[in-house]
């Protein structure tokens, strides 16, 4: 295992700490190709402009994958610069507020859920290594199509950065008093406002579209209980769907996934097949 | 200490962990008045209206605080109910989602934030006896005034409830994939929607005009990054609010707060002078 880290100093601290990092692009791409790496591209999407012409050139038989958030931005960049990739995108769901080289849990990856691109022309072989990969960290694999993880990410990873962000803006606006007061409602309902805003700008403004649908839902949500609270002094529907929803939730991050059965990369129709039991909320786990 | 239990199975389970506790409010109170007891009214604020008159009849003289979260009604409760109680209100800024015996935590408040009403006429004496309990459960006390506090809480507290309560019904209408794919920001961010509903709807529903006009303003900020979104597709101002926000809290929860000095209890504008100083961040650490 090698990598390419654009900052001397990130470079630097992963060296420190064992690994073989570099900050010349170019070695790194023409010792990839030596070796027959999988490439795994793991930036803010915005550097993509830069990154997807050097592996075209440097590196194009290459495997390739990406661990950048959004999904459809990344497949359409490929598709424009790099379009021979012998490419499957994936987004493992795991990450803090922190970043940089200080922030490295070698436990990160443990049990978290992995989205490997899964559309009807994904090329199998690339798609059990990328898989295989997530495995070998520790995760389990959720194949999907793409635009259906992006909508899936607006609603449980986008749209909770914007209600943290105008939370923590309303909070800290209204007294020191308050701030002093804050407890634990407050600090864990804020926390990925902590998150250095360049990277929560580029994965949010990423995912746009899918964005502004949940987040016109949400305030069609908040709308309604203020007219509620208002007009009969109730907050009973925000409150009975919200707690209804996170019973579900803990219903399933508390229970193992089911194993995805019966049906093998390259199969007639296996793409199809490894969505529909993922949207039953099973996952791969070979 | 001794306690009183509307339920059977909470009494009995607080007799079983070797505290004194009855399902009798009348021998209850009656031992109040006896042993000259500090009463602590720690339940739902609508349960007020049942207990605040026993407590007029049977435990007339005794101190008298509680530990319901909004402030201004329970102050006119006893104003109604019980107008010439030794009364001082008190709000401990600690507490889970989880409720019931099964959730106590013996270390729930310490070095928690404990709000002990601080009014132009709060009598010093039942003041100093409420501050000193706060502080000997291991707490700091911060002392405002009810209205301050009512309206600090629903910015720091209640808003992020119901943020939390629409944050998760979003996610989880979206599909079983995206529950699937829900990771630390879902699970931080919608965390106190697991609160029992009751308990959410008592403690919101009680501050209602301070919590519209903090959800107004948390609408306004979604609107305005919605249409930033359509139509720059940027998310700059609400992310960079957000983050400023986040992080001077963490700055203050990070550091030990300044104690109130050079100023006693009784003293000529003690309150006004106490207050000024919570407004900076200081606690009484006395």
């Amino acid at each position: 295992m090698f990598g390419y880290n654009r900052s001397d100093a990130g470079a630097a601290a992963a060296r420190d700490a064992g690994f073989d990092a570099s900050t010349d692009l170019t070695a790194v791409l023409t010792r990839a190709t030596d070796e027959q790496a999988l490439i795994v591209l793991g930036t803010p999407v915005n550097t993509l402009e830069e990154l997807l012409p050097a592996v075209a050139r440097l590196a194009p038989d290459c495997l390739l994958t990406d661990v950048v958030s959004v999904k459809q931005p990344v497949a359409d960049a490929v598709e424009r610069l790099h379009p021979s990739a012998r490419f499957v995108g994936g987004h493992p769901m795991a990450g803090t507020s922190q970043s940089g080289w200080a922030a490295t849990d070698p436990d990160l990856f443990d049990s978290a859920m992995w989205m490997v691109t899964t559309e009807d022309d994904t090329d199998p072989d690339v798609w059990l290594a990328v898989a295989t990969l997530a495995r070998d960290c520790g995760a389990q694999v959720v194949p999907a199509a793409n635009d259906a993880h992006d909508r899936a990410v607006a609603a449980i990873s986008h749209l909770p950065h914007l209600t943290a962000n105008a939370t923590a803006a309303v909070g800290a606006g209204e007294s020191g008093l308050a701030l002093r007061l804050a407890a634990g409602s407050f600090r864990d309902g804020t926390r990925v406002a902590g998150t250095a805003p360049a990277l929560q700008r580029a994965m949010l403004e990423a995912n746009r579209i899918a964005l502004l649908n949940t987040l016109s839902e949400t305030i069609d949500r908040l709308v309604a209980a203020r007219d509620e609270l208002r007009d009969s002094g109730s907050v009973a529907i925000i409150v009975d769907d919200g707690h209804r929803a996170r019973l579900a939730y803990e219903q399933m991050a508390s229970t193992p996934a089911p194993a995805i059965a019966d049906v093998e990369p390259g199969e007639d129709g296996w793409a199809h097949e490894m969505r529909r039991q993922a949207h039953l909320g099973h996952t791969w786990q070979r």
